[in-house]
């Protein structure tokens, strides 16, 4: 039988399970359909999917309830699922400025925290930091991001980034806070805020039902 | 007199551009507060900068009007621009899933154009393509996501993106595309298609009221 959803993920790319970890915690029922990197068989770069996300990239979501609606990018499936699945207003608020607040943090996540942490991922273990230069500047800022988000959790000191709870904006770091490992960053010794608010994300029932599927590559 | 908002922009840098046109599109009085690249004097990386935006990078934006309401993340800022001062949904539409479709290409724009654009320019021309491998990396990337574009605005084929209307899913992009000419990027002959869509966009008077203060360098 069909799930409300249909998520189109990869097992790796933290992208796509942001998006898993938002529709575990609004209770809402998904399958999963894994796509391969690049123009190969079940790729991403392929015509076929091209014309689910003509950007070749997971994630993209499909909204069997609601006439097949197709969302591509991250950001933009997470905002559609609160506005349209969470009425109680539990991961995203309902006045505007507490809006613009979550927005700041999720958007610094989307342009910032993730593409240069994959930028430093790339250049220092996927091609075996082959460019020392070009790995030395991405790791140089994941490092000053880290720190950006550490000051943030200490200056509100809820355990939370903004509004005292778990919002939309801790939903979309948790995944790329997970990935550090894959830099050698050891964030219990190095960010120990960071670190606390990563374990008690982690310690949320929807966030361990999200990771069926999950796949760490080995250093 | 002090207008509604004050923009923490920089003459060259796209993103703050990118607010100050959907300002102007949108009627709105603001002025804007030059600030300089790192930790010199005015800088975006100092203490007193960092108070406004902990991540010490432009835009940000202050609503004097929402008691100071301070918002950093152009991608923040322009959805809170555009959810209270857009009452007639000029340029964000009403409906849920046309915000969603909106909404998709304004953060490929943000995480996607926008950052690998500007990391194209960092290998190839502020660090005078010292790193060939790396710049050839992300001008690549950039070829790619012009091709996307294209291919979006040839699919629509209403002269937009989405929606067969100027939204902010166009506004998002316009400075970006015209960042292009400092990759060698001649839009004109390379991709008619876009190039087409960025004069259009630039014959708009609210994008010329906008350009106060812009600075181009030579390459």
């Amino acid at each position: 039988m069909t799930k409300q959803f249909t998520l189109y993920s990869h097992p790796v790319g933290p992208n796509g399970w942001k998006v898993a970890q938002v529709l575990c915690e609004l209770g809402l029922e998904y399958q999963t359909i894994m796509k391969e990197f690049g123009g190969v068989e079940n790729g991403m770069k392929t015509p076929e999917f091209e014309k689910i996300n003509p950007n070749g990239r997971i994630p993209a979501l499909v909204d069997h309830s609601n006439n097949d609606l197709i969302i591509w990018e991250s950001g933009a499936i997470i905002l559609y699922l609160v506005k349209k699945y969470d009425p109680e207003h539990k991961f995203y608020p309902a006045s505007l400025e507490d809006q613009a607040l979550v927005d700041t943090w999720f958007f610094y996540q989307m342009t910032g925290f993730g593409p240069y942490t994959g930028q430093a991922v790339w250049f220092k273990v996927l091609t075996k930091n082959q460019n020392v230069e070009a790995a030395d500047r991405y790791v140089a800022e994941v490092h000053r991001m880290c720190k950006v988000l550490t000051g943030q959790l200490e200056k509100e000191a809820t355990g939370w980034l903004v509004l005292g709870k778990c919002t939309i904006a801790d939903l979309s770091f948790l995944q790329w806070v997970r990935f550090l490992y894959r830099l050698g960053i050891d964030t219990e010794k190095e960010y120990p805020t960071l670190h606390k608010w990563k374990e008690a994300m982690l310690a949320r029932p929807a966030i361990q039902a999200s990771t069926e599927g999950e796949a760490w590559p080995e250093l």
